[in-house]
């Protein structure tokens, strides 16, 4: 079975173009076929401020009324999403960006009201997404670079975590390949000391995971994506790494399996 | 040959949701393959106001300084391209939004700073256009959806006028198929006299449009959209309408022939 990668890249790292062109030359040198999947909630929480606008968090996850989507679609699909295509074109990598909406690649269903209104924020069945567009644009050597927006199929964007977006899309495409999800973002790995970007741990499996949480080890921000992290693997996902954006393409980081 | 329909909506339009819904069900019911291709430049405007950046206009085509660029990529490849995705996806329309950077699909050079410096302006070879990109769109039953922006092959986006990325898109799809371009937008169509919206030219051949630019007929924004037409028409396009977006699908307005 031939290897597919799909990396998410956080919203830190797109922020800074210096560390996002290192990134992004990483990111071509990949063997195979990869997809990109990238943040923007840094920008778009600068951009709501200019514009005056409230940005809302409830446990990490944004609330994201009509004004707030419209900010988060410029910023992600527009700015961050083109920039990133502008440049993976001048380093040789015929890249194509897309929402969920394009080409119905990635369709959501908005979130219930209940127990939070998270607004305009959809939530993606990975047997839903469009696996033979993704397949026809590898067939023409095209790379996709995802924001993290989806679609309701009833008119309306939906914003999307891209953490989420990246682990539903990596396991829609494992049935056609051996599939390594990448968590790129601004430390090390998982950490057993958070204040000590040396004390990566290498290796961590569904059953240390859990005695990890319980030594209160992994808390906070990392408990979401350690949660996508397994339910891709226990989907059909055969790798996944948590690792600073600085070491795609080596050995550093933590591998979750 | 079969029949290729390439339409362009005026961002007078796209930014009144009520008119742009009529737009998209006619663009729907349009047969065979076809292309869109937004503007955007009002809402473009109003975001530059609400960011205190100030719009910089040379005989009605914009300046494009780096904040500028962030801005109409923001609009154009964000809020407006994604909506309209959306919406077409509501009503059965399998569309792709795209710059002309996605899949390298317009490249662009950007103009020389004399004698007027635009900045991030790109123009376009149609030559260039990845005219089999778009046939593989075509093939998948996906129609595309292009904003206004470019790139120069060298990481940046660069900003290109709708009227001239959709004559650009016709003339290059023309090898291929028989060209229908339409500029649709909030006129009836060419006028004799500017206030009576009754006073359509229902034909305008390169003769008469000569004798119409010397009597005075045609003048001011009109001018740049007929030399698009013509210069589409003498480079294979096939058909050029210019008439209201609620005339599209039927036989209103200008025909250029």
């Amino acid at each position: 079975m031939k290897t597919l990668t799909i990396i998410k890249i956080g919203g830190n790292i797109v922020d800074r173009p210096e560390e996002l062109d290192l990134f992004l030359e990483k990111f071509v040198n990949i063997d195979g076929p990869k997809i990109l999947v990238h943040g923007g909630g840094v920008m778009a929480s600068e951009m709501l401020t200019k514009l005056g606008l409230k940005t809302e968090m409830h446990q990490g996850r944004r609330i994201t009324d009509l004004e707030t989507l419209k900010v988060v679609s410029m910023v992600y699909a527009g700015w961050v999403n083109k920039s990133i295509i502008a440049k993976l074109q001048k380093i040789g990598c015929n890249s194509l960006g897309l929402s969920g909406a394009d080409a119905n690649s990635v369709p959501a269903v908005k979130r219930s009201p209940e127990p939070i209104d998270f607004g305009y924020v959809g939530d993606v069945d990975p047997q839903k997404i469009n696996v033979g567009f993704l397949l026809s644009l590898f067939g023409r050597g095209i790379t996709p670079v995802f924001c993290p927006l989806t679609h309701d199929s009833d008119g309306s964007l939906l914003n999307t975590n891209a953490d989420t977006m990246a682990s539903s899309i990596a396991i829609a495409m494992s049935g056609e390949y051996y599939t390594k999800l990448i968590y790129c973002f601004e430390k090390e790995g998982v950490l057993y000391d958070v204040n000590d970007s040396d004390s990566v741990i290498p290796l961590i499996t569904k059953s240390n995971y859990t005695s990890l949480k319980e030594k209160g080890v992994i808390q906070d921000g990392m408990l979401p994506k350690m949660d996508n992290a397994f339910y891709a693997l226990e989907n059909g996902v055969s790798e996944v790494y948590i690792k600073h954006a600085s070491n795609l393409g080596n050995d550093k980081g933590t591998l979750l399996k």
